[in-house]
């Protein structure tokens, strides 16, 4: 990042009061009647109420809206673990995009505690709260046994965006670039760098949408995860293959896809080289990704090139997932986000790239066209048709899966944020 | 609470959206260039300086205009335990109370859990989150020992309004009664009937206000608190006197002051007729109060009545404290709310009485004047001296008892919400 933009960043956060969210009134509070209806004595109405009808919460209060993002600060962007409050700002950022793209209220609480255990029996304890949580830069493998337990104990949607927002928008992006390709996802072979979170997560998700297990190499620091290893915990060994493969230079040899979740320039253009004819390489790592796209564009005129970064095409972005997928669990009240709404999502993204693209967003881009292809494989973060197609794919799903709890709403699918 | 009230608290919590409290940006967030200084990659800048120096979560987060309302709904108003998810209502109209009166952004927190030390644990763990912690509806004796601990160990402030907020609004208005009836309180007796947390701490604060605390008659369920008893907890004997007075009947005798924070019609007027000359009776119990006003002034001339509601004169309402008492606290950034900080506080509140009434408040409450006297000890809650003075009392006596750690901002003592 140039110095002007660390400058500007921290004069955003600063200037002219400190932060980007705040707490606003939702009804009048200036008359006597105003207060009493407020607070006491009318307030004793709908606790009384609440009290009979827990359900009733979700008419009273603003739980049904109100999304935590809840974070240790173990694990903050690429920057390690930092703590809680170091990670205060990226919280409040992540609610900021809440409100902004699926008009969802959304409060951080930065959580500073000793073990695992610890923070789950936190945010267990202050769920109620909440009408959902998202978990949010939490290291592996720890975020997984948090996760698992807090979707298992409380009864409102938990989803941890660092591993499943992160899968969605992959898998979004990648069943577009097979489909141009010409390659089918349950013939394609994949090398995924990295085993953190976010790579089984995204692996995961691609096996629910047609990949064979068999087919996917994954490598951890020590290299391809095989079933000779035995040095692999339980979301490692679940990608154990049997092979002879061990180096990335082995396995990318003939490869039909590249996803990288791991670190800066650690693909090279020889490996590039020796991948299948019309490759497919994701290089996520941020900022700087596995590969740049000049250096793998330059070895290969068949390839389809993803980042996550702004300033390529076809950036992967977690802004097309988690506001319109909690949007959508949190409208038909389900009590989960499960496998069938997170494909939802993702075909959702996808199909949106195959369409004609708005103008306003041409507009925002500085563009005459973006037509389906090679560099549009995926919708950009400001196309509001994000809203109504994810959202209301979500939330179909959850209905169709069986874990909503109230209809569609007749307002959908969703025109605008000023719908909600 | 009439019907129609009723109801109309109801629709007001319901129609047109549930709940009274909203999540708003701060930060323009429309253009990619904003959402590159709010989230990813600008982000990173403030998480590094935070990282590298905590002070700063205040610079660039909301962290230092926050404050968290958090109860486990074990004593709901006067409707005793109903859990966490009941009592969200009440927590997100003290929310809005302490944005409309004083600007500071808040959001309630429901805690539920098994028990006191697991509540500590909790709010310990998510305290960085905020600038401050307001307990809420938490019951007695617990709620003590969960404030003591939370003050040792956060280092915001962590106060419980149901204890310190009345404590200060009660002395407030009974420094201006003891004055109007010609009675200095080191020599006034007092009846406190009821030993739960509000009696505890408004006793208290008398005393560092002057008065004797061998002046103090406690009475719980059981009667007179004296030193024969060896049923008192550690808080109660605090209060045990050596006396051979055993009942209301006994106390009430010739007393100066009978302050009631205990339930309905518990004070009769055959013992009202036998306090000392010129008393002073605050009937606290809400909405039905240990003696009605009518009652009360039907046999005593030379009185001073006050209540906890709003249709009679003279309401001691918490509404007049706690939110400017944060005010202050927050922008003197004190590591506590200690005693000097709620004395000054309450002769703040009590010193607004005196001087001339805003027009403003006169015609919001339909009469021509409020002069200082027996029908009008103690401001009303929307005076707006209150946010200008009340703030600027609790920032000084903050900044001189040495728990400030910024100075008084240069646009105090503040005028209006609007200055914040």
């Amino acid at each position: 990042m140039s110095e002007d933009l660390k400058q500007a960043a921290l004069d955003y956060h600063a200037i002219p009061k400190p932060g980007k969210i705040s707490v606003e009134l939702t009804k009048p509070a200036e008359t006597s009647r105003d207060l009493s209806l407020a607070y006491s004595p009318g307030v004793a109405e709908p606790v009384k109420e609440i009290a009979k009808n827990p359900e009733d919460a979700y008419k009273y209060t603003a739980k049904g809206n109100l999304v935590a993002v809840i974070s240790d600060g173990s694990a903050i962007l690429g920057l390690g673990n930092l703590g809680p409050l170091a990670s205060k700002p990226v919280m409040e950022g992540k609610s900021l995009l809440f409100k902004r793209f699926a008009g969802v209220d959304s409060i951080d609480i930065e959580v500073d505690c000793e073990s695992p255990q610890a923070f789950i029996d936190t945010v267990k304890r202050i769920a109620d709260t909440f009408g959902g949580i998202n978990l949010e830069d939490i290291k592996a493998p720890e975020c997984f046994e948090i996760e698992r337990t807090l979707i298992e104990q409380c009864k409102i949607p938990v989803f941890h965006d660092d591993q499943h927002g992160t899968a969605i928008v992959t898998v979004a992006g990648m069943l577009n670039a097979l489909e141009i390709q010409g390659k089918k996802i349950e013939d394609a072979s994949m090398v995924c760098l990295g085993a953190g979170a976010a790579a089984i997560s995204c692996s995961k998700l691609l096996i629910s949408a047609g990949m064979k297990p068999e087919n996917i190499y994954m490598l951890d620091r020590k290299g391809v995860i095989h079933s000779g290893r035995d040095d692999l915990n339980e979301y490692k060994s679940m990608f154990a293959v049997e092979t002879d493969k061990r180096t990335l230079d082995d396995a990318i040899e003939g490869a039909d896809i590249f996803l990288g979740l791991s670190g800066p320039d650690l693909l090279s253009a020889d490996q590039v080289k020796k991948m299948a004819p019309n490759p497919i390489v994701f290089a996520c790592s941020n900022p700087t990704p596995e590969i740049m796209p000049e250096v793998a564009n330059a070895v290969r005129d068949d390839l389809i090139m993803s980042t996550g970064r702004s300033d390529f095409p076809n950036q992967v972005n977690n802004v097309l997932g988690f506001p319109f997928i909690f949007r959508g669990a949190l409208d038909v009240r389900a009590t989960a986000i499960n496998e069938e709404m997170k494909l939802a999502a993702a075909y959702a993204i996808a199909g949106l790239a195959k369409e004609e693209t708005p103008k306003e967003v041409l507009t925002a881009y500085g563009v005459d066209s973006l037509e389906f292809g090679k560099d549009y494989i995926i919708p950009k973060p400001t196309d509001p048709r994000l809203l109504g197609a994810v959202s209301n794919a979500v939330a179909q799903a959850a209905i169709d899966s069986g874990v909503a709890t109230k209809e569609l709403p007749a307002n959908y699918p969703l025109k605008s944020v000023e719908d909600i």
